[in-house]
């Protein structure tokens, strides 16, 4: 069986005994003083639930479909960086996790693997655009179902537990995707975060809402927005054509001293009126919290490092674990709410406190 | 005079000292994050009391009548299961000690001992609807004075200290309502919860609203439903003739994440308009708590833990002081209030703070 | 000089280390959970204070008038029983002290000492009407300059502290006003306050608003109302001719679960219309307290346990000390908000936060 | 480089190991109870980011414009006293630090050095008002750019640890600017802080609006109020035809109990309806406190405290690089929140939390 939790909360301090300090702080942490990682987690105390009785829920159906594609529960694996600094199989594992619990892995365009499985590719925009071009291209020869862009980083957030851990990948590690273009390796750092610079060097500040229509002309996957916090800014989205977007402050580790991003879904659910799906991400660690994204409008939701914990304490068992568990909370939460199906699920199933 | 207290709040730390561990986990305990427990009693916090003063309250009476029945207060014993979990006399030491306080408990369908006294019968639906049926027509006989119908558990809520300790009742103890039917044991657990796999398997978790015709049909005895939390499920609670609502989150046991029992009931109230009685549940420790739920609408209050703890710490005696002990709170709140009487109890008692 | 502190705040840990046990905790404790005591200095960190600037502020007069007596500040010693507790001039050098620095003592009816200066009498009303009587009758003889009716005791609050330490009065001391009926001693108490029995055996919990009119038959004297919380009581008081009411819940000793009086004090103020003067007390202990309350309405604030505490650490001098310094601080506090007398103080200096 | 840190947070603690307590107490410190002090860092947590995605923020520029000066960040000094009490240098390092990082310093009258660079002239009037004119002739022929006058300060606010430390200035270090007139010492106190008898002896308490008037006669320099925390008064302000205002309770040092400067901010905005420039200093630590006092109306901010530690702990280049720090985080969340230049900072670039 491996490591024994009764919940996704208790994985971070199992982890932490496991991994080594400068990649848990890498994963862990957030940006500058954390207000915006700490608030993603307190913005779920903020709506409670108000659970109906006397509903036949002897049966409970957690699938859904996302983006068209079908999947055992509304939790998809967010993308994060890097899963080798936690296991020696890295994003390889994730994706088999991932696949045995039925959903969808979004996976890292700066992965430290090439992947199989049901998943997204998520993409950076390098400076270097033709690089950038053959990324999208391979992923959807390679069979990826949608281009998941990420728009909140034009600069790496001040992780600051980085900065001091002069943080940059183990040797042995590189940025797979990049590897033929040459731009696979992250050189080690004197002072502050090896990884930041590699940002601010080589991807690109300066990808605008023109860029979409660019990378349209790529692919004819559906495209993500991931990062998108305000009403305006997912307006704007589904005027550019894109399929589905994320909210998301990066699990706090871009831009500190937003709201969480719970309470960011409410106004861009209705910006959106329903045009494309929206998912969220950040501080999901609950049955609970994933039923309130959905009352409020989410089609799914990601969960990025509690996937990570699962990986480093369990490898692809591990992460699959993690899913099932949440997707166990989560049908918990749907027959003590009165709910048989993710359809019966409306805003009149939360309330602000 | 047995253990010694200055007010309920104290009992819980000296019960721990007293009852074995899983015992004392299973009945503190709440669900996941015990949000709910945590709220139940915050809610009391939110509400102010406004005394008004130059009345004469030499003379104070706290009786009044729930369902018909004259007690002595408006404080009940809630069902809670197990009480020989801390006291050999179990469940028949609990009603005693209500009788001679005057009061009415409510005896848990899955008690641990047949009871006499003043009662209610608190009733889970088993799958076996016959077993079911006999346990309704049973309690008719018996000369309880109401069935009533937990509607929030059609699966266990996940307590995880009792995942933790695979809680399972201890040797000697059984449920003794359903022996006829041999469905009295709960089986060791390996691992988790082995009371929440007996509910999964042998609880109902299908049962409607068409249900309470069903229960009409097998008894002429007023019907509550107990664990309502919205205006809504009140107003059907209405319309299906009950006789009565107990406003509850099982004593934070079920669903995580509610709001406290006290903030759901002023909606609750104004939504049953007097049609039948509304009882709450949840965090009452306090004479003032009483008050207040009172001046909100409640016909009366139900305490659980606090029982368990005057049984587990002085049998019936303890059941006795503990009731005694709230029902003095409350008077002194009364007299403290300006208020000689119950009737003159009402909204402008309390503000929101 | 004495003891040595710099504000109010640190009195009291000063005076724990002096005071006996069972007093200090008479003293400074609250009823049940002490929320109305907490509430009491809660309420000033609600209210922000709005300064003005470019105000000549080089003379500042903190004088002003209570039921037509000229004081030095707007700070009178509120009526507190038992002072030999502390010291053993008791009350005599309480009055003292306030009167050195100019201002008001009201002096308890249970006092255990009979004082001069410029006081007023708080009246109890025992059970024994023909006492309370002359209670009254001697104290417009003795020169006390208004009649102070405490009128939110009918029954004692529980005060737990008192209750666990069977608090009584110490031998020697007794309540010299009621001495000549023979009503002085408290009896000591096997279990629980006999402070709480003598209250419960001797006062009258009947008192009404018809008795305002007995009262007034009685003296000439003003008279006061102290321990209204509600507009609707103010709106009584005003009705029954009353002088002057302060705000109080007894220092948090009486009906736990208040709001803090400062909270309570705006909605009285304008129910009275400034037909009555309007006075508050609990948790004053600072200057930018007493501004705050003066800005919300009332004409004078007064202070219990902070006098207390100074008789405690150095007698009447004591008391005078403390006294000063608050008004040093309330000085500073109008030079710095930009009013340089009492009567440019109004609503538009504080600010709900 | 001298001292290493991550973030302005951490340079009060560094500082506390190098200063000595009763200077740091000085400089650390708030009046009373410190709530004034603790409310300006508060303010920033209620106030959330909103970012915009997917604008080019390749280019990045933080430079301004102060009273038509030209400046490289929206980041001032703040006028603090005394700078000879934590390095040698004293002022003239914080000037050459300011000027290195191209920013502006706002000299204090009570400087222990006179200074060079491009600074401004914050001012206190003395009781003899021809000292006070002769320092606003000489800041103008000394090249200053402003005259800032500090209208909070009719009396020192009671800065407790200064009360037990009896502060003072250590020997050698006197008040520059006012030796010509033998005002430059601050003798030593027994009892109490020995610089706010130096103010309450020497300063003007009867500073008022007319003063403007006389302040405009003494110079053609620009004229900023500093201590503005209400629309009333920033009205006034610009009717007596001052060219900027800085909201500021004075780092919270005088009047205790008042809003956060951040939240007195919007309503003195509204009111001065852009006629003149709105400055605000109080709690910025961050590069996202900027940006959010930004947002809400102020052409700059100012830093006091954070600057100093930078003197104690690394002299000229220690202020410089507190100060290109600071700007840095600027820089960042500028490219965060989709702002390339200040022009683009605008009201919805924050929310209310």
């Amino acid at each position: 069986m491996g490591f024994a939790f009764t919940n996704l909360l208790e994985l971070e301090d199992l982890a932490r005994a496991k991994v080594p300090r400068p990649s848990f702080d890498y994963i862990a942490g957030g940006a500058e003083d954390e207000v915006s990682l700490r608030r993603n987690r307190e913005a779920f105390t903020k709506w409670a639930l108000r659970p109906r009785v006397l509903v036949d829920v002897s049966r409970r159906d957690t699938s859904t479909s996302v983006l068209g594609q079908r999947v055992s529960m509304p939790i998809l694996v967010a993308p994060t960086a890097f899963h080798g600094l936690v296991h020696p199989e890295g994003e390889v594992a994730t994706a088999r996790g991932a696949a045995a619990a039925g959903t969808v892995m979004v996976v890292s365009a700066i992965a430290t693997k090439a992947v199989a499985g049901p998943r997204w590719f998520q993409l950076y925009v390098w400076r270097d655009r033709e690089v950038t071009a053959q990324l999208v291209k391979r992923a959807a020869r390679a069979g990826y179902g949608a281009i998941c862009l990420t728009v909140d980083t034009p600069l790496l957030g001040r992780r600051e537990k980085d900065e001091r851990n002069a943080f940059t990948l183990p040797p042995g590690l590189s940025i797979a995707n990049v590897r033929p273009a040459g731009l696979d390796g992250v050189p080690a750092s004197e002072r502050g975060s090896a990884f930041a610079k590699y940002v601010a060097e080589l991807l690109d500040p300066a990808v605008t809402w023109k860029d979409i229509a660019w990378l349209r002309s790529l692919t004819s996957l559906p495209i993500v927005l991931k990062g998108i916090m305000t009403a305006e800014d997912a307006t704007l989205a589904v005027e550019h054509d894109v399929d589905g977007i994320i909210v998301s402050n990066h699990g706090g580790r871009q831009l500190d001293s937003t709201v969480g991003t719970l309470d960011a879904l409410p106004d861009i659910v209705a910006a959106v009126q329903g045009r494309v799906e929206v998912f969220m991400d950040g501080g999901v660690r609950r049955g609970t919290d994933v039923l309130k994204a959905l009352a409020l409008g989410a089609k799914a939701v990601l969960i990025g490092r509690s996937a990570l914990w699962g990986l480093a304490l369990g490898g692809a068992d591990g992460v699959r674990r993690v899913l099932e568990h949440l997707r166990g909370e989560l049908e918990l939460a749907m027959a003590l709410t009165g709910r048989a199906a993710l359809a019966q699920v409306d805003r009149s199933l939360v309330q602000r406190v």
